[in-house]
């Protein structure tokens, strides 16, 4: 059945290709107003291709004030897995234009490269999933594991509304395991499984003392300074080796194991060029952990702004009634934002500051994410990158934070796989976005394969 | 002498007040480019009212690119100190104009106090002065002291061109005591001498790290955020009990004697008032000095402002590549600002941070001033004042700065008196300001009374 699959596929490619351009037309830009009705012919170009390719069900579903998701199944695969497919049909503005080499909306290949906004990030690479459920469909008439499809149109503006359709349509959407195609491989020829991403807390903190500024030769000395307050309270977030010193910071945080440390030295940035690149003397962090392992696997406390004070120029010798800082956590699993911000809360109010009063505002949420890379379907993913591409993927964690990842695993209780067939230096995001089409052929061979070994695999009961 | 000069004084209350009218008719503003022609109005003004009194040498100085100072002179008192006296004849702008009830430089008597801009400060105040040279040279043809007048434009722009005057003139504005009236009284009735003024060492530091802002989730915990080394380096500049952690910063400050922290509790505001007006739960300050020992006669270090970071609204998760503070200590006798700025300095250096580099630029100075209230021109300035108010003055010192009046005091090397006949209240640099005219009467009988107590004292050959 595979051999067929994949002959037809290559057989086809031009084709598809063709058909990816008019995907690519559609300037479907979920940030701009102007660009509504392009989302909503975008979302029926997916929902047409999608029925075209065998998919059942098909339905524009609406969200809760957002653009809409386009769901499809094929669930004719009794007692093999259900694999979840996870894309975006919108893209990032085009701008700057001018920078452009060719029109953001003209798709042109030069040197195999597809150049498009959205030919990478994601358009290429959801398509890629469309066409291998055709293949399938086309050559055997039925597909080795059942398939659902949830393409949605605001992963460029943070998925604002797709947390609520999850929670909504859960039941629609259920499967035994995720797989989505939206990030990057180590370099063009190796692959790379990103099994992690670090989750987010973030909140600010406001000092208030006096109920005006104060002229600080009248009353400097003898009345609190906000600023004060705040430094000593900021300044003691972190121990002298650069730990977090918040009690129960690191509680939940995963051990990393001696494999994963070992696979971090074949992705690891080399330090030193870190170090040059940024113009630092030195770089600073947690005590024995790499500069990878210090930026993908372990939490952070990190003050991104302070204010307080007259903020012009010269120096206003005043004491400032207020001063307040920003702070964004890092998480990495098994920690939790609310349980981070609690702990924090708890860490401020075991200090004294007399003649202060200091508040806590929680603001921003993001769970971290992990899938082990020993779980079944990281396996079967690897061994089908493998057969692929003639090489073991390289196994990557990001220091970054892509919330609705998590939101999907967590809700659907199901592991999630990140196969990405982009590839650094591809610009999503900025002008002269591409795609190497080499990475058509090897995504629809790769991703036909892991569908292949994901039907051998047994999930059980879900409880 | 003494008495017919009291008695002359008395008899021409009248036309001197008319006379203060008409200096306080001239618009002086020196903050504002439209009244330069106003100023050397007023400076002429001047002139002319000094050269009526009897002085001679009257003369109008120019200052480096500033507003000119009148100069005068009576030197007819061989073997008898020279005093000299410092006023300004500039005022503030008038805004808001709404708010006056009649209009600012159009004096008018209500309630035996005078309403004008500048009739408290310092118009008023200086007429007194030239009133009793006048008085004296008409009653008794001579005085009992040689006395020099310096009154600059500048005072209300902070003196900006004074300092270099005072050096280049030093010769001629050479005396043994200086003597002003620019300042308060405790109240009416209450005569006060404000002996002491803190000084000020102002600067910014500035933490650099990375080349640019950079992604919190990709370089977060390995790299030295810049707020982190900022509020680590602030937070050591103080100790738990609140005193200034940085070495050798207590090392001149000049003890309390129990003399004069016995003085104090006669003009210590309510510590509860304090607190409850600004609305803080507590006081905090250096531990065993009352709020008003903390505010007038010890040294602080305050942090005026803080700033770093995205100041945007929301939070924008980076690590900024810059943060900065900037800090303003007010200084005692006989603390010097470069050495301080040194200490500090000193204090950065001591500690490591790793990763980034600190930098201090120093802005501001002002040395602190005091007169010791033992001095025997103190003790003559409080018998004067005694003698006419039937009270011994109380002893204050202002937790704030006029450095002019330390660099007159150490460039002529002479003790400094305040002798202020101003009341609390007269809204000086306020609208509706006023000027109590009993104290026209209280201020002339104590200025007579004073040089006439002067010139019983000798104050040896000058080093």
């Amino acid at each position: 059945m595979l051999e067929s699959v994949l002959t037809h596929l290559q057989a086809h490619k031009q084709t598809h290709i063709e058909e990816l351009k008019q995907f690519l037309r559609i300037p479907s830009v979920s940030a701009l107003a102007q660009h509504v009705p392009d989302m909503a012919r975008c979302a029926e170009w997916v929902a047409a291709s999608l029925r075209e390719a065998g998919l059942e069900h098909v339905d524009i579903m609406p969200t809760d004030g957002g653009h809409p998701v386009v769901y499809a199944d094929w669930l004719h695969a009794p007692g093999k897995p259900t694999v979840l497919v996870y894309g975006h049909y919108d893209v990032q503005p085009a701008d700057p234009l001018e920078l452009w080499e060719t029109p953001p909306f003209d798709p042109v290949i030069k040197d195999n490269k597809l150049y498009a906004r959205g030919s990478t990030d994601d358009k290429g690479q959801v398509l890629l999933y469309i066409k291998v459920v055709e293949a399938f469909l086309k050559t055997a008439g039925s597909l080795p594991v059942n398939v659902k499809f949830c393409i949605e149109g605001e992963e460029e503006i943070a998925s604002k509304h797709l947390p609520a359709f999850i929670e909504k349509h859960q039941e629609r959407l259920q499967a035994d395991t995720i797989v989505l195609s939206d990030t990057q491989m180590q370099s063009l020829g190796k692959p790379a499984l990103m099994y992690g991403l670090r989750g987010l807390a973030g909140f600010e903190i406001t000092v208030d003392g006096a109920n005006s500024d104060l002229h600080s030769g009248l009353f400097g000395g003898a009345v609190q300074n906000p600023i004060h307050a705040l430094t000593k309270l900021l300044s003691s977030f972190h121990d002298e080796e650069g730990r977090v010193a918040v009690k129960g910071f690191y509680d939940r945080v995963l051990a990393l194991s001696d494999k994963e440390r070992e696979s971090f030295k074949q992705v690891a940035p080399d330090e030193n060029k870190v170090r040059t690149d940024l113009q630092v003397s030195g770089l600073y962090g947690e005590q024995g952990y790499s500069f990878y392992e210090q930026t993908t696997s372990r939490p952070t406390l990190e003050i991104t702004s302070v204010s307080g004070g007259f903020q012009g120029e010269g120096i206003k010798p005043i004491i400032p009634n207020r001063a307040s800082a920003k702070i964004a956590c890092r998480l990495v699993a098994a920690q939790q934002p609310e349980e981070i911000m609690d702990a924090v809360e708890a860490h401020i109010h075991a200090q004294s500051f007399p003649g202060v009063t200091i508040q806590l505002d929680r603001q921003l949420y993001g769970n971290p994410f992990i899938t082990p890379i020993d779980e079944p379907v990281m396996v079967a993913a690897a061994e089908a990158y493998e057969a692929t591409f003639g090489e073991w993927p390289v196994y990557t964690r990001s220091g970054g934070s892509i919330p609705i990842i998590e939101v999907l695993g967590r809700v659907l209780n199901a592991p999630v796989v990140l196969m990405g067939f982009g590839v650094p230096g591809e610009n999503l995001h900025a002008p002269n976005e591409h795609f190497h089409l080499e990475n058509w052929d090897n995504g629809t061979a790769t991703i036909a394969r892991y569908w292949d070994k994901l039907s051998a695999i047994s999930f059980g009961e879900k409880v």
